[in-house]
């Protein structure tokens, strides 16, 4: 080995370690794992199964605590909303090309998945702190003017695709039965209902929210942090992304690129030259 | 650009291509997204948000119909059972490092589903596969003669590290309460006991179904594809995904490597040479 | 903790454990790397830097050993005709719309090679594997004869693209010339064209080598077992990728599907229904 | 289909539609695939192999022209020095865990790749950027000083590992020779010591550049953006991923994960509970 050339004090000077150290080191408080025992959450996973929701599940092993029956509600609809948005999408398109690459549905998934970064997918998240930033006491018309001077959409609000977004008024409906009956604060529902008004003012086409914004109000109220808004909106989306998968897998397609033959993609490169050319290397 | 250089018969002759060509190439059987309108499987999305839970939005999804009740709880159970196993399993550590390395939790849980590879994610799409093997007439004790042939595992059945799964009993509890009650044929769950049985034969140590042929079971008796379960899994898979990345993320973390300081992964190759030494390149 | 509950007669029974375990879990001889150590295979790296070229480094590292010059310049050229194929290959096109979706660039490659599975990257390593038959003996026309028979494509000849692939001629000369100067041995050569033969037999338009059939026969003179074939093929593609997913990063282009506006994809699934309708649920 | 409902006055009217709107959608200036004809940059590839190394191919894609033989050399060297930095780098271990879950080597390369993110892999690109300041005339000193109040590290400078870099000598000695010989401008070169020279004032320790501060100073010189600092770390590292990724898969390790057995992963979450505990569902 080469321990001897190690100068660096925090070297370990011994043959033994305690073992604590390794397995501390990928300690973690989501589940336990012992022979013959899988406790999430300090829960058997026997007494789960059959008792909870795949929705609540979800909750559980994100927030370590079991929802409400209304929080579990409120999940379960945003995570339905979100599933799918058509092959237009670069996720699902990535996906349904991937499947027919000859790698399983596993990686067809995750390459839909990885593609929900900060453009395609983090507008969840970026609404979620909007969000906060109005609760917190800004006013809606400030944010939604310094959006303006920068040019920048309000994360959550508006769609290039629909008009009015089908997806906004069932979810907002079901966040202000929540709130009447008590089961969620109504801060988040207020604050978009206000940057969304905010918003319409001295227009004639209003910027209705979007799937997002009415996601993150729904996220927010349940009391997720921003940045699980976009992982929840990875899990419901992947819903979308493995059933495309699984259509060109079905289908049977081979090497799927964007293009139908004979289709070719077109060039507006340079013209054909050559190692020697004037101007090029020999 | 190009087009005399083409000679293709293939080629486009003409400056113009019925638009149906590009949009027929995309087309899907899954969703219609049309300013305005999402349907899935033909039911607008805002129908099923709050209406159907987040499980039956899956089987609609990837079966094109809404399941019975008694699928849709059979199907929560299966996706319940299976979220995590706990950083010792690759897919939960890569995913966890990935979250330390400054890429969004969608890339994190994209390498965590990306693992879920023949080896470590396919024993359900395996075993589905031996079922039906059963369920079309091959005598168990045949097919476990020929594994054990092989020197090969039989998919779904015995853990490396539990001695019996605790996952098995109330998954194959939900799914005798099904076929009892007529809700789904049975066949696979026979198939799977008559395996488990088999596997017993002459050992003193049974070698008892684990999660995945507890859940393989469960798909193939809601009629599912092998591939699917192998979709299925990741779907739950992802959630303990999620929650692993998550908990890295909150503690922040930073290029988290799988062995603590002052560890050194140890070496076993050639002692140090140089450029130039007997045996090597000048 | 659990360790009362643990009956596993493997567990541990000690509260140290030798730090060996651990840091020989992840031993490598690929590199050696200590507080101001860093050896791969052996050789310092300043040694190498500005003294190896890139492809023999890329041997190096794969293989243990530096190349000689001839092997060095026939890695080079393998490395240097595959880079790309333009965005008709889903692999490129996924990468150049994850460029889009506010990921780095780093995910953005990774999408692009992800996608090189069995089936659109595979081909250079099946192909190394049935010049491995006929190397070792077999009749290069009873292979033909016996992929006809499966009606399936003989891995490295044909393209469904280019009626003669203008990488073929290259490649296959500098091995003729390294064959005849002694620096490989020649038999992945003799049965690549021995297959070449055997296909064009009987035909009125011959099959010929395409880049698959060409790089693996110079993977194979070279001695590279047929896995590494694809690892070296997903190397060179990279260098596109990066190319394709720059270009659009450079253009500015945000969540880029796979049809421009305004062209929806197409849909084909049931027509619209409602929850409640007959032969729905309720 | 649904035409008919399509109020968006953007939606095609006709029945075709231009063949060059899709193949522009995906146009590109990299390359040029034609039948039978493959151009990289206007260059066709079957002039490039055998004349131009794997370096200069790089260049060329990314650049868009040919490097001289000096610039060529530079990069190579940055490549070169940057493949490998071991098992204790998650990039690597999680492509090692990848090659024994059943992906191919595509999988486990781009599951590398893609943890390259902006804390493990994007130093160079922001060391990149940093240099372009200090270039473009502001003071070494107050950006050192901006970074200390911040209390965040200076990117390129220092390393948790080594003392001093290994590779920090011979990459700037390779500048400093091109500086002398008029082939690179020298900015980047002089902002990178005067940087390391203002870390190091007042300290008894300095804190000298690392690998993505020298190949940062390489990239800059040769004209690089920073985004593609980034983008050929990847490439170099790739070479490495492969290399580890390579060695489990001839190892034969099937589902690998960071502990080895029989340490299993610490937990630090509640104790066991019930459903139905004080305080839990019921």
């Amino acid at each position: 080995m080469s321990g001897q050339e190690t100068p660096d004090p925090t070297a370990p000077g011994e043959a033994v370690i305690a073992e604590r150290t390794v397995t501390d080191w990928w300690s973690t408080a989501v589940s336990e794992i012992r022979p013959g025992k899988i406790r999430l959450r300090g829960y058997p996973v026997e007494e789960l199964v059959g008792r909870v929701t795949f929705a609540e599940q979800i909750w559980l092993m994100l927030r370590g605590e079991l929802p409400t029956a209304a929080q579990g509600r409120l999940l379960e609809a945003a995570l339905v909303a979100a599933v799918d948005h058509g092959p237009q999408a670069p996720s699902i398109a990535a996906a349904r090309m991937a499947a027919t690459c000859g790698v399983g549905l596993n990686s067809a998934v995750a390459t839909g998945a990885n593609l929900l970064g900060d453009v395609h997918g983090g507008a969840g998240q970026q609404c979620m702190e909007v969000l906060r930033r109005v609760a917190d006491g800004e006013d809606a018309r400030s944010i939604v003017a310094e959006y303006r001077r920068r040019r920048s959409y309000l994360p959550g609000f508006g769609h290039r695709f629909h008009p009015r977004d089908p997806r906004r008024d069932p979810l907002l409906g079901l966040v202000r039965e929540a709130v009447d009956a008590g089961e969620v604060p109504g801060d988040a529902l207020r604050a978009g209902l206000a940057l969304e008004a905010a918003l319409a003012e001295n227009r004639t086409r209003p910027v209705p929210m979007n799937i997002d914004g009415a996601t993150a109000i729904i996220y927010a109220e349940l009391g997720f942090p921003a940045e699980l808004g976009r992982g929840l909106f990875v899990l419901s989306r992947s819903v979308g992304i493995l059933a495309h998968a699984w259509e060109e897998t079905e289908g049977g397609a081979r090497i799927k690129g964007p293009l139908p033959r004979p289709l070719l993609a077109g060039y507006h490169g340079p013209a054909e030259r050559h190692l020697g050319d004037s101007g090029s290397r020999t």
